[in-house]
């Protein structure tokens, strides 16, 4: 079986890209991050994506960012290739399938409106990477503007076949999880993977509505692989319980803009990055949210005994 | 001095509109409402916001909730006055003024683009309702796609004389308090008060940060008022213990669209709302939804001893 | 038979809102205009339109103006009845057919996205003014940025009874009335009267594809019913040929926020308003702009002897 | 002197990408494209715009297609580098730079707001393709959401070295050009050559207004190159005479989506492209369409001795 399929279950982590403070890539750090998120119980990486900061990488680098990651781990690989044109997403799912990628991820360009557009896109983008390779529809509409229904999204899995998963980041979005679940009980779309986004804000819940995991970058991993575990084992209060710890410095991590930076910094202090520096354009953290987040985490590390900062 | 001025602080609450089954206005719940905001110790109310289905009423309407909360309570009462034009703006403000209201809320048109198109359009309200009616920027892009810098705001208050408060809702807003106090400090721009929004997400930061209080509809207003008492009186942790432990409940109920369901339907369950109708269009909670909230309030009712639901 | 219906054809003209310098409502100008289009062979009125300044009136205004054309002229009157709320559509619409209008016109709010939120919106819009009331569909998705396939008109048509006209303003747009009476034809929908506005920009080919008219402002009304007689009597030259001589100007008149400053000044050139003031916020033209469209006139007056423009 | 300058005045050609009908770049309808292009009398060619479908090439296609061209010719080369990152922007430049390009255009992303948020990007940009670079900000809100000010250019001319050009396209757009030559009048930002884009739809009122030319890609550029000549040489009457006689086609090939369907199917009917074909996704014209720009060649025909289609 295909290691990234309609079944996938699990936490996908979406990994940051490491520099250093002159914005090269830091393959150290990454590979320290990589080796950490396999030993945060991980099923799977993402790589490349928004919060990856993939579009300040030139292809070359991306791809050989994306062999790197293959070579370091067994964990299956699911790389980020949107762009505004079907040339880019090409050129770049060609390469990184051939580096022993399992999938790519596309995200909607932010321009399209109907369903029939959005359907549209996506059949065309299936057709120019190829039917057999398994693909991630991204649904984030705070980020793209484009609104994908339940129905929409059905369309899609029933015309390009590759479309195994779902990253589901709608807001609000708990009804939706249900209304697919919905319509695939009524043969009405075939199964598809569904790991959630948004930064996990939902993620208690989303698992409860019939999601199959995570797809998100939160930088405590080990936190969406409890609340997975969880409730997988049917254990509502114990997945509320870690979820509600984390919550605080989740919220404040899945800012739009900040959040990378939120992201980068926690991981500098748990000793993973060497830097928390971003290519241009990049938001960094001002001194006084460097102390926010130093608070939240110190009131976390009373709750979560696996927080142990660096000074 | 006015009750509505740069300098005011403390805690708005946004009022829902009451409705029974019916879709009529609830003039009993609304009373139960305002005496219920007012033993919670709230500074103020705002009425007609967008989470008080604003457009949903018409213009009788809007003035006779605003006379029936003027009669019946001493709070300062803000009115939203948001509409395309402003033929409507200046109608409404000057019904709800000879009410008895303090002042109004505008939110911009989400067609504004240019930081002059911004400043332009609140120069030309402030000129439509007159200069001596005091007014709220509502300052909140993710709804209304409309971004002002904080050298914009700055730009407003220099031109429009009733320009009091800014109601913050920008995400991410952190950084943007302390950028406002920076202009007022260096003398670029006169004082304002900043009451924050955005459903009291980043309250527990936002009072550090500067701002003087909330300006928000959470269904459990006096979580808003604990958090603005305890920073004010330097009490970080308290401030951040309390609203912890409402965040899971304040998080979910922060969902666009779905979250005035949440307010009225919890406002329901303790008692103050005989019914949690919408006008139409409306989203209703699902059965499940419904569920949802009800396990995240008996989980903060073991954490806020105020927190009685009836059944 | 309604004198608004699904078989209506010919023009309806736009008016724009006269006003005097202090901005007060001009209604001797708004008797002369109300005259003139009944010269120029108009076939209805649309009053209160985007481009009517509607959003400067008040409801009384508003009211007033429609009571006003109605006693003055016997043509078939449309209003337009457009706001962010059901409320204000229903009062509006209420008041204007208390008054002797023939129908509403209902612009999509700017926020909808999803095939079935626009379906949805006129569903509801249709509820709330009443099944029996007629309505037009204004679909201009470069004004409202809602883009709505031939199919979403259909299933519009399918669901409110009302709705018995388009006023086509998509662009690119002939293909649209293409499918849309290919829809009709295959039994998918019912007929809908289609007028086109944009200006009027390609009115010469519309009428081609199976529009029944036009429904637009341009300030030389006769040129609109030039066109369409000429297309419905088969005489497909002479329609281009007065077309063609128009186009300079019509395309100067089209530029958004400019247009109705063009079209108020040669209204008051022509000799039928007092003034070309606009209520704030309005676009005057600069003296360069009115030299321009001078200009445009002394060269359309060569080709079209009806332009005499008094000095 | 560079061949791109603040100086530059004339126009350039928007060239399409020719394809045969398997999808391929069509490297002979190129370089009988080229040759026409000069024999048409234009100043410089701009490649890999919007309309050449620059998102549907790769990388080195790009490259491929910009090296064809500067052997070709000896007309100086602008070459569309737009992309969501600064990654790709400096690789296609860092190339085409290197094959002897004179210049880069680039676009904004769409999610730019505040005038600080442009001013940032453009200042960005500038530091990442190199500040000997010499390129044009593409004004035009219509297609990107973005809107500048004559002040935000000028900033962006202050602070970025290598920009030397504006394509204006901003709709409506004359008082801008009279807004920013005011502007260098007044010593408050340098010259920048301005070339206007938009289709040509204001060409003839464009260049009196201090426009130095037209940076687009009507079909029949000789037009173009007739407006600028005519103006230059004061001749206002025959500028707008010629204006006038193509307005009709001009017009109909300016509509979005199906404009570049047209652009190439008349080019192809002048002899000029083997193919009218558009890579996917692409519009292509109805049999009613392509009898539509027939007809309007046949009656331009009449008015341009050059107008000589082929069967």
């Amino acid at each position: 079986m295909a290691s990234l399929s309609r079944d996938t279950t699990g936490v996908y982590a979406i990994a940051p890209t490491p520099f250093d403070e002159s914005g090269a890539v830091d393959f150290d750090s990454l590979g320290r991050l990589v080796d950490f998120y396999g030993s945060a119980g991980v099923t799977g990486l993402t790589l490349l994506g928004q919060l990856g900061e993939a579009p300040k990488l030139s292809h070359e680098e991306s791809v050989r960012i994306v062999r790197y990651v293959i070579k370091r781990t067994d964990l299956p690989i699911v790389v980020g290739v949107s762009a505004p044109g079907y040339a880019a997403v090409r050129a770049l799912t060609s390469d990184v399938m051939a580096a022993g990628a399992d999938g790519v991820m596309i995200a909607p360009p932010n321009t399209l409106r109907t369903d029939d557009q959005i359907v549209g896109y996506y059949a065309g983008a299936s057709a120019a990477i190829g039917e057999d390779v398994p693909f991630v529809i991204q649904d984030y509409p705070l980020s793209f503007s484009v609104v994908m229904t339940p129905a929409v999204i059905a369309r899609i899995a029933g015309v390009a076949p590759g479309c195994v998963m779902l990253k589901h980041e709608d807001w609000p979005g708990l009804e939706k999880i249900t209304a697919l679940r919905q319509l695939q009980a009524d043969g009405a779309m075939p199964r598809l993977s569904i790991l959630c986004g948004n930064g996990g804000l939902f993620l208690d819940f989303e698992t409860e509505r019939g999601a199959d995991g995570a797809m998100t970058g939160y930088c405590v991993p080990e936190l969406l692989v409890d609340v997975v575990r969880h409730t997988t084992a049917g254990d509502r209060d114990a997945a509320h319980d870690i979820f509600d710890a984390h919550l605080p410095l989740l919220r404040y991590e899945q800012q739009p803009g900040v959040g990378l930076a939120v992201r980068k910094y926690v991981m500098k202090r748990r000793g993973i990055l060497a830097s928390d520096a971003q290519r241009k354009p990049g938001a960094a953290l001002s001194p006084r949210a460097r102390g926010e987040v130093d608070y939240l985490l110190t009131r976390l590390a009373r709750k979560d005994g696996r927080i142990v900062v660096t000074a």
